[in-house]
């Protein structure tokens, strides 16, 4: 039995007032769309057909992955319309489930049994839903011993139809042939003039076809996005979700309403996690991590027993076990970080590598540098890898000692055991184990007066 | 029909613990006071007058507006007493409207639709709604029709009335004349031995004057602010209805509850706010731009496509198009940033003009600057701007290239397309083109040892 | 009438997935033991015994008070069980207490009573609350008349019996002596295959013995810690319930859900505090103290009239009145900074004081050092304290004027009035009231040319 997925992507998203595609708004830092294909993926299908409408390009630029189908549907006459537009790449399948773009939190559970249950059944399988307030949605009206016999949209609905609160999601699978034959039936007699697929329940009816209807595990799961507000509420939905998850795998996390995960964690034991942090990309936490309040990661790994102080950014930088990072530092990409490694406060490091044990505590800028082992880099210390035209590398020997407000002119290397007087400016390599001054005298100038403010302005 | 407003700001706000006036406490970065008097001027009156009591002089200093007229009410009496007061200056208006200085959300709407009805009706108007639990409020008491015949305060409300949970929020309009007789009748027989305003409406009704009663739209409208737990409350209302409000206008806020406005933002298109940003003054977003999580933005204007990065603070600042700030930088009052310069992280820029295409992107201070196009700055740059008594102007010309740990003591100016090499003290003006040292030679020191830890300490 | 208190804290807290023990976890900045221990002693007991088993030794060290007795269980046979172990150590006194350890927010007024009211009836006092959802529960079975007749556990209620929503939280008092009558006839024939300690009740009604119960507060008072996820329920109970007190004493919190108290925290009148604050351990707050948002402010003292700007840490540290830090600033342990004295951006001070009304405003290492009063120091300056070996100290006299980018290299003392040149490096002690310089003559190279970026790489 295999198995073919459509997903609606076509609609305009005007309520988004922007210029972005609806189905490319990111949801926990991936579109919209991106999440349907996951689970899309997820369910194996043998066939993904997209289809596309409004800023079909760039959608398509943004998932360029070879296994999903696209087709365009240049006019916008219905969900009905769509799903036909579809039809043809599809020819190979047995069975269709149609997904939409805009709905990204269906769970892969969900429509597993969904299609599951409609396969055994050789049904038309529907998730449906009760709403407190069903209104704007479809209702689903079912006869009296509990058969469902059709679908009425809002606009098209009775006074009594309107109370039914049971509604219908949109998320249906059915046999392709069954599909097939329905959507050649259905017309666009109706308040919107449109083809709706879900005309197709009250046509799967008439052929005797059993329908099946299936309910999501929370509400969340059928949610669609037509404005930001609704996309913020999923947004906090996913993210406290995530925080629990993590939290019941034994992350401490401060509060579950103050963090944010806009990729994967990994995490070891008794990770500590403050208020207000952002996860971007993969990270991946040791055991015994913690990361201070306000630090934002983006794709790095650190090391167990690692601490990160409070208001640290690192980015698609490797800290390995025992280093102390923070607080106020920032590590830029390309960056490698060795164990027990301490880089304090007003610091950024850049496509760096610094080794064992090594420390570079106070208002620093080291990039394109390959630092050693227990060497101590002073404060206000710079390495001035930008000649204006191209990047040079500073290297620096195992112990050395790098005195303060020093500035190593790249391309330069800083011998073993080296130490450099604080204030100067080297400009050429130096040798091993020799002190390396570049410094003025110091002077007395006897009649000098330091200006004053004069009392009248 | 001439419209007087009366505003009784003369409670003494002893829950407040606080030696500012309750009245001046901000919401939303503004004097409770002042969102009052913005919706009263917003509904055209021909005079505003504000009845004070404690701490009236600073509650005058803070709304120097000459068309409010100032009452002191010496004696805190009642509400009653307090309108009387102010009557004096109203001998030229039609209509009176009561509002109160620590009610701060009353809404223009449901005020002028109150004025209209009550004048249409000549009635006494009266804002009122039901609470679930009407405790510590005067309540409304209707005959069997649904007539109001009069207030009673829960202190001197009977058993069967204390049940009654429509309350009144004291908010009332009437014709002068009919308050002004009322006002004349009332006495302070009563647990409080006040002079309640509101035993107008049993006056009224003995007069057989019409009543009319409104309903705000939301609770919020007529929640008063008592405590910090109260301002506390309405705080988070308005900032999470700001944010709603923005996110309907096609703007993306990660976390609406993690959002603060504290005065007005005018966004374009696509803009999208991190976590935890804070608004204060006037500020202005362009289209396209995205700010970082942790920022503060205080009065200044941010162009189009312009990203700012995380835990950055711009005050005051005009920043143009295409300009990336941050993470951690600073900009401070009196900065213009022109189009596609990029501003790192530790950066303080302060009073200066940065011109297109520049960088300074570590660790730098500028001050009191103008620099040119195409300029590279440094890290570690420093300009010098204070002698102990002035402040001095450093000019960078066009295409300069300024080396890493530079200082340029102003007033100092470095010439088109030159380079100062890193570590310079630059101390006189430079000529374009020209690359300028002040550096002492490196020198190997051959028979120095470091200083080692001694073994016993 | 002498009390002793029984904490049974030998849980092993599977669920926390944590190498440490479930009872050290910390809630608002304290383990959960140690709230138990806090609200123990508050009850002024003769004895308190707590009953430890996982991680003991690592329980034992973290509470190293001499008036707590530490009793081991060794084999986990059930509550009862526990109690027994602890009887030995309590044969002085009257009456007994039965606490949690990981039971962390039980208030005090509420035992009082409890205890009260035992001793008064010569009763077993259980402490009993009803839930809408009692599974997991112990249920309270009383009589027609509504006597308590016993506690039945989940796993061994009726049907009728899981219908019952009022439960037993587990604390219970009781003469010494009647606790250990019971403890020695219950035995472990229930599904657990255990010794519960609520089997006491039962033998209490057999035996004749009264039994009452009182009901916490709240519900969160008999809530237990046994995964994150309620660990993290309970922190943000607590530090919402913070927030509250201090508003409720005249603090303005702008966020009260954006706060966080690990420690205690003593404001005097009219503080501020903005989002997203950190206070850890003892921290005072003068009156007009205003925080910025996202500070984190650990052991320190802030005088009246100080404003410590966004992103700034203080640790360990005391700051007079009238002083401005930050914004992004750090002072670390052992600073004390005297009135008037501005602390600006990018400036890390260690250790060290600052006088009167000095100034360190930008991009300053400060470590190890006496600054006088009246002293300004430039942007960009380091005192260079760390030789590789040992710490130095730097000296700076009253109104000494230290230029931008200086390097300072301890020990070293700048003189009273002196004034030190941009860019030098003083490494010798400086006369009072002179100008001193280190700095190499500036120069321009006529035929030098900028490396420019190839056209072709």
């Amino acid at each position: 039995m295999s198995l073919g997925i459509v997903i609606l992507a076509a609609g305009k998203g005007t309520r988004m007032k922007s210029a972005l595609p609806k189905v490319l708004h990111p949801l926990a830092g991936k579109p919209l769309l991106g999440h349907v294909l996951d689970t899309a993926t997820s369910l194996k299908p043998d066939t993904i057909v997209v289809v596309y409408g409004h800023g079909g390009t760039t959608v398509q630029a943004t998932f360029p992955d070879p296994n999903i189908q696209w087709v365009e549907q240049t006019q916008l006459l219905g969900t009905g319309h769509a799903v036909q537009q579809a039809l043809p790449k599809l020819q190979t399948v047995d069975q269709i489930l149609i997904l939409y773009g805009d709905v990204p939190l269906i769970n892969t559970d969900t429509l597993q049994q969904l299609i599951d249950r409609s396969i055994t059944n050789t049904a038309l399988g529907l998730i449906t839903i009760k709403f407190a307030d069903p209104t704007g949605y479809g209702r689903i009206v079912r006869d009296a011993v509990g058969n469902i016999l059709r679908n009425v949209e809002q606009k098209d609905a009775s006074i009594d139809e309107l109370t039914i609160n049971e509604i219908n999601t949109g998320i249906m699978t059915a046999k392709r042939q069954h599909l097939g034959s329905w959507l050649n039936r259905i017309n666009n007699n109706n308040a919107q003039g449109e083809f709706y697929l879900t005309d197709c329940i009250g046509l799967a009816v008439a052929d005797g076809i059993k329908i099946i209807s299936a309910k999501p595990k929370c509400t969340e799961e059928i949610l669609g996005v037509n404005d930001r507000i609704q996309l913020g509420t999923l947004e906090r939905y996913v993210q406290k979700k995530y925080a629990v998850e993590l939290m019941h795998n034994g992350v401490t996390i401060m509060d579950p309403t103050r963090f944010d995960l806009r990729g994967t964690l990994q995490t070891g034991k008794d990770v500590s996690i403050d208020v207000n942090i952002i996860i971007e990309g993969n990270v991946v936490l040791g055991d015994n991590v913690s990361i201070g309040p306000n630090c934002l990661l983006r794709n790095c790994t650190i090391g167990a027993n690692t601490q990160i102080y409070a208001n640290s950014i690192i980015e698609n930088s490797s800290i390995a076990e025992s280093v102390r990072i923070g607080p106020f530092a920032r590590i830029r990409p390309g960056t490698t970080i060795a164990e027990l490694v301490h880089v304090g406060n007003f610091v950024e490091i850049k496509n760096s590598h610094i080794g064992i044990g090594s420390k570079v505590n106070h208002l620093t800028y080291i990039g394109d540098s390959e630092i050693g082992n227990a060497v101590n880099i002073g404060a206000g210390t710079i390495t001035c890898n930008y000649d204006g035209a191209y990047k040079h590398k500073t290297t620096i020997g195992d112990n050395a000692f790098i005195g303060s407000n020093v500035a190593l002119v790249a391309p330069v290397q800083i011998g073993v055991d080296a130490t450099v007087g604080a204030g100067s400016v080297i400009t050429q390599d130096t040798p091993d184990a020799k002190l390396i001054l570049a410094r003025s005298k110091q002077q007395v100038i006897e009649d000098w007066q330091r200006p004053k403010k004069s009392s009248k302005k």
